[in-house]
């Protein structure tokens, strides 16, 4: 996560308009089926890789958690986060996720949206994770769908009969994947499902439970513009437990 | 699996002419990563689900199976089984694997080759399947990947550039999917990778391992028309464990 996007004044203000950023987790359609997959949080050590704006960590505060640790690589991230988000029991705290160091066996509840596909060594990030977590402490976690992030042109066609595609290319090639986004060139890491649920089972953990998201018959009642969602998985959702 | 394809004598015709019928597993380029998850088969009792023309079931019986148990819905692949990979270990049986009972703990390995994808109430099997196996035991097995069985258009389609892509759409869509295939019409079912894998947590299992197949750069050396494979995932691979 060198040369963050997130610390571009340009950049960071574009994703500072989007409904996630506006409207915290209500405006992630993937956070209810993402909040399905928590354990009770009231009482918990909390950490969040990748924290953005701070929403979750708030939220988790103020379900109870005890001690809520959010972490980032982007100043700017972290200093909206303490703006928008304080709490007496959150910290925010500046961690490079490729590198950070966590004390062992200390947070029940390892927690990261959308950030673990900006990470290049997952299998060692992981690994420290679990360490970090005491006997029994869960991960949950989302990030982009392969599906998503394979195409090296991303887009959707259109068929002669009007329906709507996403042409996959280059899915089984690990590796970067630069994409324009928001004025701004993103890279991130296009990763198999498997290499992701993969590098969860050897850091130790026993996966309990994994999704590609799609959002409900409510979302898109709500709002239409979901339905396009159904032709392609576009997050992957994992909760797995540090089993001793 | 009722009206099995598999048991009309011009779509058996057909996929006797493939390579993975006519040179057995080593006709079937994901066998050497199928191999891989596979315990020791040596003393083990066997279950092959979808056996089809037995090769797998000869295999186990070679490496020392103690006994190997090949079941099918299709009686035109039990008599070729028969025909062409008799051995005094294995058993060839006729079973519908939507109903088949199992004796309780008395396998070692459950294995299943590419016909998964037929079964409709995927869960209940693999419950059954748990239930058949002793403690400790293995389940191995591969399926369609949903990105190959997901299109409504299935087809590569060519970029301006000449690159190849594989349009997906009703990935989130599960159910039934028709296509033609050797002259028939073969229905498969669509199932997210998401939901076959909390499948076989449901059903009991840990899972050890999750796979989705690429040719290796010798494969691909070897048969450069497999290169095309590395542009979308055709096969999933899983391992798993009854851990009690």
């Amino acid at each position: 996560m060198t040369g963050n996007p997130y610390d571009d004044p340009s950049f960071f203000a574009g994703y500072a308009t989007l409904p996630r950023s506006v409207h915290g987790l209500d405006g992630a359609p993937e956070w209810p089926s993402l909040r399905a997959l928590l354990p009770p949080l009231a009482g918990l050590d909390v950490l969040d890789l990748g924290c953005g704006h701070g929403w979750f960590c708030r939220h988790a505060a103020g379900e109870g958690a005890r001690r809520v640790l959010g972490l980032d690589s982007s100043r700017l991230m972290l200093a909206r986060a303490q703006e928008a988000n304080a709490h007496p029991a959150v910290a925010y705290a500046h961690a490079d996720l490729e590198a950070a160091e966590f004390p062992p066996a200390s947070f029940d509840l390892a927690w990261s949206s959308l950030a673990l596909h900006y990470v290049e060594r997952l299998e060692a990030l992981l690994a420290r994770v679990h360490a970090a977590l005491r006997p029994g402490g869960a991960l949950v976690f989302s990030v982009e769908h392969p599906v998503y992030s394979a195409p090296s042109r991303p887009g959707w066609t259109k068929a002669a009969d009007g329906g709507l595609s996403w042409p996959v290319d280059r899915y089984m090639v690990e590796g970067p994947r630069v994409v324009e986004w928001l004025g701004g060139r993103v890279a991130k890491r296009h990763r198999l499902a498997s290499t992701t649920i993969n590098a969860v089972l050897r850091a130790g953990f026993a996966l309990s439970h994994v999704e590609e998201w799609r959002p409900s018959d409510a979302q898109i009642a709500a709002k239409p513009s979901l339905a396009v969602e159904l032709e392609r998985p576009m997050f992957l959702l994992l909760a797995a437990r540090r089993a001793s």
